[in-house]
């Protein structure tokens, strides 16, 4: 298990959205990927991520979701994983930070993948045999 | 680590509501709590769950979410664990089914508890020291 990172565990490639689309049109893409989160992604820079937490927030709002848009509902304050980041790393940093999804970047290429507690999980579930 | 079974990592109590109830005040009670699902209750039975990934079909349907109800988003095929379940069953029950909460009942007294990635991966983060 020592070379297990979170780049072995991540998913790719990853979906992005545009912080102008409606905030419809990102939940249909999120279901037809069956995905729970997008990453958003402004002149090929990432400026922020768009959860399913996110639309219990459109919910509680009473949001009109034909012109609200991923701008309006997406989270800034984006920590991100690198590829090489050990598994109890990224464990700690999502569970600290209460986030369920940690787009993981590389310097050159951007974001190249997304790792998330469901992730985590079925590594637990599979890979560590000591486990009660 | 031989005695951690559901019950230690799992959240108690369970916030419910009622299917009857708007989507809307459904999703205020997430917030509040800070929580991502609610355990859908009538009349003492647990008849579904709720979580924030329904909120993404709320919103991809462009529903009035002051008259759509509980009962009209809600996951009704629930699996549950039991406090007595092994760490590694209730991470391999998750992915299989694709769920990211788990209730936790006991026979007698109902819902006791709920089970989520998220408390997976702290456990992942603290509890499993030989990993890299």
């Amino acid at each position: 298990m020592d070379d297990i990172f979170a780049g072995r565990l991540m998913s790719s490639p990853v979906e992005s959205v545009s912080p102008e689309a409606p905030i419809e049109g990102a939940a249909r893409t999120m279901l037809n990927h069956d995905i729970g989160s997008l990453v958003v992604v402004e002149d090929t820079e990432l400026v922020g991520i768009l959860t399913t937490t996110d639309y219990v927030h459109v919910a509680a709002d009473s949001t009109d979701t034909d012109t609200a848009t991923v701008a309006d509902y997406m989270s800034t304050g984006i920590v991100t994983a690198t590829a090489n980041d050990s598994i109890s790393e990224v464990a700690e940093t999502m569970v600290e930070n209460g986030f369920h999804h940690l787009p993981v970047v590389d310097d050159e290429a951007g974001v190249i993948g997304m790792l998330t507690t469901t992730d985590l999980t079925a590594y637990l579930s599979h890979a560590v045999p000591q486990l009660p």
